[in-house]
Order: structure tokens, then sequence, then C-alpha cells
């Protein structure tokens, strides 16, 4: 028994990037469905990044009501760096006119779900797709098997793969699993949920002789912090006391308010951009094209990023046949992705301590932050980045 | 036969430190003798370093008319970077007020050597330095040969060693002959002086995918050029048609004017910091404290930094007896000196090209400077490192 269903545009994956295309399609009037695999449960209560860039949260003001960013997420006008004891302020407004916002991407998610079905969204939650069917190059289709093991097909104009890193969609486009330019950083983030107001107004960055930290928040009662530690590390084998001895002495000159820990996690850090990120009518955004360290939190405003020029391409292409931007999409979004490589790669080596690294190597890394901490042009070329260099313009 | 000399200030070493420290202490009418292991016409024919810091030439200014740093010298208002073909200017004046001076090293010796001889400085050439006895900390001594094989005691209030990479002062102040940071580069750069015209009225920074090349100038029919190579390569074992076809592949988008090569050299790329710069009255200043990459040019105006700390040090010790100065001379010189350690070290890898370089770290460094260009903050902020920070004041 197989449903075949035709639409437009086809995006599997409803995260960010799948969600937020939707809704801009559907504002220039062009139908789309979405499946997941995961379900609607899952997707809403997963954690990951919770600092959005202003452009982010300007596309998000486009679903209107539903955005909860500005009400619900904090404005951030700064970030702490701290280094040799000492914290500066990086004053986000007054360097370049924007700020960025704490909240969390599983709010997002909410946020743009609660959208997408009151909007009448085709949006279907349990869906496993096997492959992209793309033989006849102006029709492709996904081939699926939906929540209940029955074989779902379905056939567009379009294909957009927006289903993370693990992507069942990449290989169409890259033509291997892989295919892409990888980097591994030899350390990963310890991160912990716990009972505690905050420690800090703003995000602290932290560099310290014993590695790097980072203090963030997420409520009035609940805090989100992270330090360096080995990806071998495993998360149950440290104590409450053990997490916050460490947290603590990598934030020299901070006293960090300390309350009992309810999630703890180890992230793994890997820098990856496929080698393409469309082939014919079939294209790959977010985590599916490039995955970014945490440091910078530039994911998931990478991935609307990549939305915010897919939109207009598809909108050209679908509504007035003209291939001018989808056939300029993947050299336009490589050079935000790899800026946006660069800024992590660069905060990440500038914070974190090396097992390999020699004292010249942790002395010039201080002599970085002294020069950037000096310089209104230094903290201006970092503010820029963290808040985000301007999204595409419309048209 | 023994001579002894007392001064109150012993500088081992006539280079661009040596000589401007001792012109700032005669301004402030203190005394000092000046020894060095090369005759004069060495000294002022090697060729070395050519760019200048504005507040480098501030500081010749103070020599008079001796100084050509203006006249002779041509300011340059910016430098290209050039990467994927296509060059971007980075212009000083209207990013931060500064400027740079091409003005090759040994004329700025020459200019130092005929100040310091037409206001009687004891300078003396050939003279081999075998170590400095400390054994009484008030009253430091410079053992030495004369130019004629006569023993030389010059006893001081303070010995300074301006005396280079291999300096000899640099064990009293470190304990140990080394004793310091370092950093190796898996690269070095072929150097050339050619009979042609300028192929650029500003200097070339040029990233390609075969490596660095740095287009310079040295007068109207005199250029300067280098391209990245292997630290082995042996300087003749080229043609010139190879140097050219070397040199022109990595400027891309750039016509080299050639013309017959008559110097060619080797450079190795080394960055050092000894672990200490004063004990008692022995201090090491400039290359004998610190060395860098020749990118961005740092070398000599970082040694002229060392100088302007040190002569105010020394004055407020020498004639006021306020060791305030001198006992933080050493934390003051290192902030800048790392500052300038990680700006040549970021010059460096952001433009040089590395056989262990991965794919992704190629294009993340073309996102890096693409981030450079496309943002005036980014510019400014290279062009402070290299137009040089503000130089100490003078007390």
């Amino acid at each position: 028994m197989t449903t075949t269903v035709r639409t437009p545009v086809a995006i599997v994956g409803a995260g960010p990037a799948g969600l937020m295309l939707a809704h801009l399609l559907d504002e220039a009037g062009i139908d789309s469905v979405i499946v997941d695999l995961r379900t609607r449960g899952e997707i809403e209560s997963t954690i990951r990044a919770g600092i959005l860039e202003q452009g982010t949260v300007e596309l998000l003001d486009t679903i209107g009501e539903h955005s909860r960013a500005r009400t619900v997420g904090r404005r951030h006008d700064g970030i702490e760096l701290r280094f040799e004891g000492e914290g500066h302020r990086i004053d986000f407004p007054s360097l370049t006119g924007r700020s960025a916002w704490l909240y969390p991407q599983h709010e997002v998610l909410k946020d743009l779900i609660a959208a997408r079905l009151a909007a009448g969204q085709d949006l279907r939650f349990g869906v496993t797709v096997d492959r992209i069917d793309d033989s006849n190059p102006d029709r492709p289709r996904v081939l699926a098997a939906d929540a209940d093991g029955q074989e779902l097909v379905i056939e567009a104009d379009f294909v957009v793969g927006a289903d993370g890193s693990r992507s069942v969609v990449r290989p169409t486009v890259t033509g291997s699993s892989q295919g892409g330019y990888f980097r591994e950083y030899p350390f990963a983030w310890f991160g912990i949920l716990c009972e505690a107001p905050p420690s800090s107004e703003e995000l602290i960055y932290s560099n310290s002789p014993d590695g790097f930290a980072l203090i963030s928040q997420r409520s009035e009662t609940v805090q989100r912090m992270y330090f360096q530690c080995d990806p071998a590390l495993d998360p149950d084998s440290l104590s409450e006391a053990e997490i916050w001895e460490n947290m603590q002495k990598r934030v020299p000159g901070t006293r960090l308010i300390e309350g009992p820990i309810f999630q703890r996690d180890v992230l793994r850090f890997r820098s990856f951009v496929a080698h393409a990120m469309r082939r014919g009518r079939v294209a790959i955004i977010g985590d599916a094209a490039h995955t970014v360290p945490p440091t910078g939190a530039k994911g998931m405003n990478l991935a609307i990023a990549d939305v915010a020029l897919l939109h207009v391409a598809l909108r050209a292409l679908l509504l007035e046949n003209d291939a001018r931007l989808i056939d300029s999409f993947e050299e336009r979004a490589m050079q935000r992705i790899w800026k946006a490589q660069h800024f992590s790669w660069w905060l990440t080596t500038m914070l974190h301590v090396t097992d390999d690294a020699s004292d010249f190597d942790r002395r010039r890394q201080l002599g970085e932050l002294r020069s950037i901490v000096e310089s209104t042009a230094g903290q201006t070329y970092v503010a820029e980045g963290y808040t985000g260099w301007p999204l595409a313009a419309e048209s």
C-alpha cells in the first residue's frame, strides 16, 4: 500500500531550517510537505544551541505572534571575554548596532511548529526516508515509510534536505555519504543544566590555564554551563563536586552560583562542509550541509542563513521559471559558511587549551586576546561575527 | 694589557635598538658606550627588514637631520591583500590615521651611526664580548676583547644586550643560552633583489594555492620580492627563469616586472621570546630578547618599542634612583611583544600554505581573508597591527 503525495517542495527534516523554509515558501504562495523521522515530542525537547543572531530573530519575527524570541527570549547586548583572571566586556550595540538573543533552539522549534500547524502545513512526524530518487531530474521523489510502516512517496518540483548531520538526502547531492571537508578537534565540552540562578547576566567565555569554560544561562532558575574536557570522558564519571570544581577553576576571578545538576552531556567538536549543496532539483541546507563546533553558536544561525538564500531562489525557480538564483545558490551560501567556519574555528582556538600547545602557543594566545580587548576594531570584528553578518536581502 | 672603561650604560650591539637607546639616553644627559662585533661596513650593508611603523619613524625624527626615513624612505598608505586572484587594498590612513614607511634597516643604521658619531658617541666596532660579569650586581661588567685582541672591560651602572638573536648577554639574564619560548614554521622565504622598476606601488601580500608571495619595493630601479619555499632549499639551485616562474604563479592576477636577479637568499622562520628581559642591572632588548617571522615586519619595530620603554626606565633609575619603571619594564615590554608575536603568527598563518593543511584548513583560511576584507573592523584590526600600536609615552 503506497501513498503518493505531490507537492511543489518536499522538505526532509522538521528542524529550524526546514520549518522556516516552509514558512517563507508559504508566504510566497508555494506549498510544501515536511517529513521528519522524529516525533514532535522528541523535536521539541532536544536541548541544543541557545544563541540567535539578530538576523535570525528578525526572520523569526515573520512567523508573527508565534515567535516568542523577543518576549520569552532575552536580548544580550554583550559577552564577557575572560582571561588571566580578568573579564573584558564586548558591547554589541555600541560596536555594531546589533545584538544577540538567548533563546533555546527547542523553543524556536515549538514556535515554528505551532506556526506551521496553524497555517495548515502538511507536516508528518515519524517518517523514515529511505532515499531520494532523482532519476527524473525535473521531478525528484522522496522514497519513505510513514509512522505506520506504509510506503510513502513524495513527488516534488524540488527536494530540500534539512535533515541534520546524518542527512539521508546528502548522498544524492554529493554523490557519497560523507562527501565533505572535515576538521576534528582534540577536545569536547562537558555541559550541564543545573537548578541555580544566573551567575552572570551575559555569557562568559573564559580562557584559563586549565581550559575553556562557557557560563551561559537558560532562565531565572535553570543555568547552562560548559567546560572543556577530553572527548572520551564519560559524563557519569564525575561527581557533582568534581564538576563544580572543574567549572569553577576555569573561570578564575568569577564566583559561580552552584545548584543541583539535572542534566549532563559531552559534546564532541567537529567542523564539516559538504562538497556540494545542490544537484539539479535537490539541495541540502543547515546541518545536512555543514556543522560547526559550538563555540560562537553559529549552527542554527547558519541554517537560517541558508534558508534566507534558498527561499528566494526557489520562488524565482518555481514561480517564474528563473534558475539564475538557484544556480548561484551554492556559491553564495558557501561564502557565509566558510566565514562562519572560520569564526567558529577562531573563537575555538582562541579560547581552548590543547595538550600539544607549547608555552609559546599559550602566550601567543593570550597576546591575541589582549590585542582584541585593547582594540575597538578587534572587539568590533568579534562582535560582527557573533551578532551575525547581515542576511541576504529578500531579492 | 687590559683597558677598563667606566660608563653609566654599556650597550652591546650597534643595531637599531642599541644605537637608538644611546641617542635617547644622550638626550637625557646619560653617557653610554656601544660595542659591536661587526665592522661599520658590515653593519651598514646587511640587508634586513624594510618596513617602519609610524612610531618608529617618529622616534627616528628625534635624531634630527640625520634621519632620512621621511625623505629617502617612502610613506606607504596601504597594502594589498591578494587571494583567489583578486587584490583587496587595506587603506591605513582612513582606517587608523597612521601609515607605514618603506625604508630599509641598513639605511636606518647608517643614519643612526652618523648621528651618534656626530654627537661624540663612544662607539667601538670589531669588539668580541666574552660574557657579562654581574658578580657585583650594582656594577655589572662587560668582559671583551677589542679589534686588536686586547682585553677590554666596561664597567657600568647598567648593561644592555642589544646584540641580536645570538646574544652573548642573554644567558646572564635568562640563566641559559636559549632560555625562551620557541616556535618553528615548516617553511621559509626565498628572497631576491632584482634590477627592475616596481611591479606595484605598495606591498602585495598574496595567498595562492601554490603558497605565499610578498611583492615589495626598494627603489625605482631595484625590487625586493619573496616567495614561500622549503627551508631546506638551496638558494643557488633555481635558475632565474625558475625563480620568476615561482614568483609569478604565486600572485595570480598580477603581472610582475622582471629583471636581472643580483641577490638571493632563503630566510628561515622562527618565533622566539626570552623567558626574561632583565636581571638586576642587565637587560636584553630587540632580537636578543625576541625574534618574529618576517611576515608583518615587526622585528626592528619591536626592538625600537623596547627602547621606548627602557630609556625612560633608565633615566628614572640612573638620574633619580627610582627603580619602579625598571622593575616593571619586562612586564610592560612583554605585553607588546606577545601582541606582536601574535600579529606576526597571524599574518603568517593566514597567508602561507602548509603541506599538512587539509582542504578544510585551506578553505577556512580563505574564509578568514574574506571576513577581513569584507569588514571595515577587520581591515582596521589588521591596519592597527601593521602600522603599529602607539609607543609608550615618554614618562
